[in-house]
């Protein structure tokens, strides 16, 4: 999988993902006006308002990208039937022939690690009968609980030929609180980033390993040592736009093949048309404004890319 | 809600929690061939066959326990129906007047961890509707995200008068990976530990903050230290029974005052009739074997509190 992510970022030009993290807000009304006729002011209505605003920036973007980020905990948060859309979501995408990165942060111990990946990236057997749950291409993971609690999802990822990335240096402002903490010499990020490029280091695709690691575009000195530490690691890079990172923090993050990093945009993209640069496009035509928002992203990145 | 929980912990006399944890290989075979008999062999039969299951435990284990910690990892590898016997599990066991420990392990930064707390713990708007998605009573949450990734769940609690679990020191082997690496001096879960004593320090029941710690019966000696570093933090422990964990092995995660601690048995109590010790009440009557692994484990405890 970690071979179709790059060559979708090869034949798209746009070492891009985009979030999608549908909150209700960014949500026109007559999208939500038309899901609540048909399903009343509930979770399966919110649901359906969820899955009509995807589907139509999925439709105007899919040619333009290589993979989509959902945030399950967007979908979570309307129980049962948000799911069911974060499912369909999935499936939809992948339809498209993108390659879904569940943002589901997951990490537990032993058998319930096994338990998320199964539920993720794998397939449980039931009877005589086998399913794949949710069924992303690759997860994100937490880290804390050590190589206890990633291990289980490599296992799966080697049966599945599915990818992981694990967070490192994540973007946001009190990140540094544990991950910066010196220990022994080095950021406690390092010593996690070692461990990524020692999880993944017998789990190879062509050139880029299958397990990769999360670092903020919000830190990008941390980036450049990061890179550096992990050199066969993809890095998923969260924090450009709406967060604070701008094209030229991201060049330390890619390889000088031109590769080993995929930028994340959430709301830069998919409340694009709230945003001034983007208001000619009207509510109505927010997944408009969201396919010109991804083109004005690869462009600022090939710019940096190109100048560095 | 951590009154209710010290309540219920006084009233029954037992400092646990009963981890409903089901894997398909802990259920009785008739069980599950009832269930596929009614739902074939699909994620809907397995989830039935899991409710069935956790609500035979709960209704011979319910007077004698103050609180249950259903593992939402072996539900989510179930699919949409394994997350409805989550809901409907924790549903049962709040009628039976049990606490309810959703162990979801969650956390992201910023609006995401909100998304979570409002899944799990708070309620969502829907036009002019309001709805609490899962509803449990706490929630366990990963901290590696530092405070940013915390705190949306301390203010959805305090709405809502519920708690937080923040995992200090796991219970698995690999836990010191990150957790014991020595940062400026004393080691990372010490600073996590920390820190859950300030989150929690305005925000106190009777007694004891909403905001708790996990820290693992498998470390006793770090038990003692976090203990006295975070004097006002409930720690839910697990690691008891099946990982190692042994009765004086948990004496100083407690206090003087026989509280601050709640002990978590999964595998030990729900899969009890298949250890040789329990093996005479058989797998039909495994929810009675449930009962007795129960009143043992509160006999262990009180024992080794007694003798200390």
């Amino acid at each position: 999988m970690i071979n179709k992510l790059i060559a979708n970022i090869k034949k798209t030009g746009a070492p891009i993902v985009v979030g999608l993290d549908p909150m209700l807000n960014y949500i026109p009304k007559q999208i939500q006006e038309n899901a609540y006729k048909e399903f009343g002011e509930t979770l399966e209505g919110a649901a359906e308002a969820i899955w009509q605003f995807n589907k139509g920036i999925v439709d105007a973007t899919y040619d333009l990208i290589p993979a989509v980020k959902p945030q399950i905990a967007m979908y979570e948060q309307f129980g049962l039937p948000g799911l069911a859309a974060y499912k369909r979501t999935i499936d939809y995408c992948k339809e498209k022939n993108l390659v879904v990165i569940g943002d589901i942060k997951r990490g537990d111990i032993g058998s319930t690690s096994a338990a998320y990946a199964t539920a993720h990236l794998g397939k449980i057997q039931i009877g005589s009968k086998t399913y794949a749950p949710f069924d992303e291409d690759f997860a994100t993971v937490n880290p804390y609980l050590g190589t206890d609690g990633v291990k289980p999802f490599v296992d799966v990822c080697k049966e599945e030929k599915k990818g992981i990335f694990v967070l490192v240096k994540t973007s946001n402002p009190s990140s540094g609180e544990f991950q910066d903490r010196i220990a022994e010499g080095r950021p406690v990020y390092e010593w996690v980033g070692e461990k990524v490029a020692e999880w993944g280091a017998d789990f190879m695709g062509d050139g880029y390993s299958y397990v990769g690691a999360v670092v903020g575009a919000t830190y990008p000195e941390m980036g450049k040592v990061l890179r550096e530490l992990m050199p066969k690691t993809f890095i998923l890079v969260p924090g450009y736009g709406a967060q604070g990172g701008k094209g030229a923090d991201l060049v330390h993050f890619f390889n000088k093949d031109g590769l080993g990093a995929i930028v994340n945009s959430s709301r830069g993209i998919i409340a694009a048309y709230k945003q001034e640069k983007y208001a000619e496009f009207g509510e109505a035509n927010y997944a408009d404004a969201s396919r010109q928002a991804v083109k004005d992203m690869v462009q600022d990145i090939s710019e940096a890319l190109e100048n560095r």
